[in-house]
């Protein structure tokens, strides 16, 4: 058993819980080292006070589970059978008490309602926050993955950057980072690359489409690359040309904002004061109502999990923690621009995940 | 307001329910045209019997909103704020009624707490089967767009056997496909295209990785790609090479299987009737333990989606309804075929999405 699924066997004893149901794929693999992907079908891992833990797949990822490294039971279900009785017919054989927590954050109330007809309990406690507790400090080894994938994304901006030219659209930009990035081995983007231009940027949530690359526009990245299931996620943007004396201001004031969060950012402060330290940037020059978004996420397995960096978060920062750090300014008809990195909280302050310069440039 | 939300709200009114949460952003495009991806923010479509529904999305994508033709309210947070309390508000504006229908297989346990406590209401309905209902069969509109997702798919299948040469990786050949679509114009795939040769095809859900293509060895593709929010989704197993005559026996069979169940769909059949004509053959033949999953699936704006055709679901096929018939055969140690298409059901039987041919073939 890994120590991280020790951990959390400890806390079910203490908590006196007969057991805990886990359902998110993601939550699974880091405390079993299995990779599902189950789709619309059940994956779950039960977790008791003495107990073994056991896996429960989809009959068609059964091989894959048992290849995973996984050393306790697995039981699998085919798609005409009813999962839910089978989950509880395993969990009585172990325990026959009601004390049960889930992962509140992911299970759908029907799941639930399921869950509670073929076991016949009221309510469930939340595990989540236990889950979070454990997950939100990154071991060395999962600090060494995440350096890589940080690294491969480092790559994709260089090869991004490399294929912008007069004319090329949003999307072929992103055909070119991918195609890549896939001929040089990474193993898949973390999430859907974006890479706007001009005032397309001013939408944080823009999609890439055929708009046409112009000179004096300014060029928005934002991507990330997996490596053995770890996360990157970063933003640079860049100039093409020289655009608007608007575009370079709002550049130069986001810069400021990200490096005044990354010097406020040590063990001790809180998650709100480090937005506080880019927000009041942003604020003092006059763009507040276009930093529409909190200041970061935290990353690790999931390209967004705990904590939020954010107003209204009192979490206190300690060694370990993982967020990014993403001040953006979307001025509407004129330009977006943000400016992403992740960091790991050190002893002293912190360290970032990718290395690309920030600097404004223009090419 | 669309026919589609029309109806549901026909629905709300008929049952006398005072309002409908929906809460999956796949569904809420479907009744609002409005595409959002809200990650972990929350995004609401809130539909009552008499007054008008309402959107509520975080505030980075109200502007995406309010440009996708929506013409009803947006009502926006920023991250610091707290949703279901604005939410609620703004139901309360305008009933006070506690029948309430949620989406029970998408909203998670904490977000319907969430609701709870700021509506103190008990229990809510689920409105999921009456989506499902509304959104099972497709307008002709629907069907144009999956028509032109399946040509992409073919496209795809193309690109991919073009690209198959002797040491070759799996993952390199995905690379060439995803590559060559986006520079056609793609607006992307699916779902994480799948290419897997030899016996690495014997795990159903096995993912693209560093192996090299050899000779005499059969090549498995799953891929599907998206057209203006609608899916497409094919499966073809070609040989490079001769490949073992154990290899190509199964191949026969899994065709057989195909063809026997497109032979059986017409309106009035059950879905669990079609699975069974597949199934028969893989049994007949001997293989019935190593095809492990249900023959296919409902596809629309999700890849996945209601009905499943397996057993047990007496489910009668009606016109207008689109799914995937994919027989497969994992034969450990040996191969993996797989041999798939997805079909509108017609007026007298059905037609297919794909065209690629599926007689056996060796490059």
């Amino acid at each position: 058993m890994t120590t991280q699924l020790n951990a959390l066997q400890r806390y079910v004893k203490d908590q006196n819980l007969d057991f805990a149901y886990l359902s998110d794929p993601t939550t699974i693999s880091y405390f079993s080292g299995y990779e599902g992907e189950p789709h619309e079908r059940v994956l779950g891992l039960v977790v008791f006070p003495e107990a073994a833990p056991f896996l429960f797949t989809p009959a068609l990822d059964a091989e894959d589970a048992r290849n995973s490294g996984w050393s306790d039971d697995i039981y699998s279900y085919q798609d005409h059978q009813k999962p839910w009785e089978m989950i509880a017919e395993q969990i009585k054989q172990r325990t026959d008490g009601n004390d049960i927590a889930i992962e509140k954050d992911h299970l759908t109330v029907d799941r639930y309602e399921s869950l509670q007809d073929a076991l016949g309990f009221v309510q469930a406690a939340d595990i989540t926050p236990e889950i979070q507790k454990i997950k939100v400090i990154k071991s060395e080894d999962e600090l060494k993955k995440m350096q890589i994938a940080g690294d491969w994304a480092d790559k994709a901006l260089e090869i991004g950057f490399a294929a912008l030219h007069e004319g090329v659209t949003e999307k072929e930009v992103v055909a070119e980072i991918e195609y890549q990035l896939k001929k040089l081995g990474n193993e898949g983007m973390s999430f859907e690359t974006i890479v706007l231009f001009g005032d397309h940027a001013a939408s944080p949530h823009g999609v890439p489409g055929d708009r046409k690359l112009k000179r004096e526009e300014l060029v928005l990245f934002d991507l990330g690359c997996a490596y053995k299931g770890y996360m990157s996620d970063t933003s640079r943007t860049i100039a093409f040309g020289t655009p608007s004396d608007k575009a370079r201001e709002i550049y130069d004031i986001v810069l400021q904002a990200q490096t005044q969060a990354i010097e406020s950012i040590r063990p001790g402060v809180t998650a709100e004061e480090v937005d506080r330290a880019a927000r009041s940037v942003i604020e003092n020059a006059g763009y507040g109502e276009y930093f529409t978004h909190r200041l970061g996420h935290g990353i690790g397995k999931s390209i967004h999990e705990f904590p939020n960096i954010m107003e209204g978060n009192p979490l206190v920062l300690k060694e370990g923690m993982c967020f990014s750090i993403e001040p953006g300014i979307y001025l509407p008809e004129v330009a977006g621009v943000r400016i992403e990195d992740c960091f790991v909280v050190t002893k002293n302050g912190c360290e970032p995940f990718t290395q690309t310069p920030k600097q404004y440039r223009e090419i």
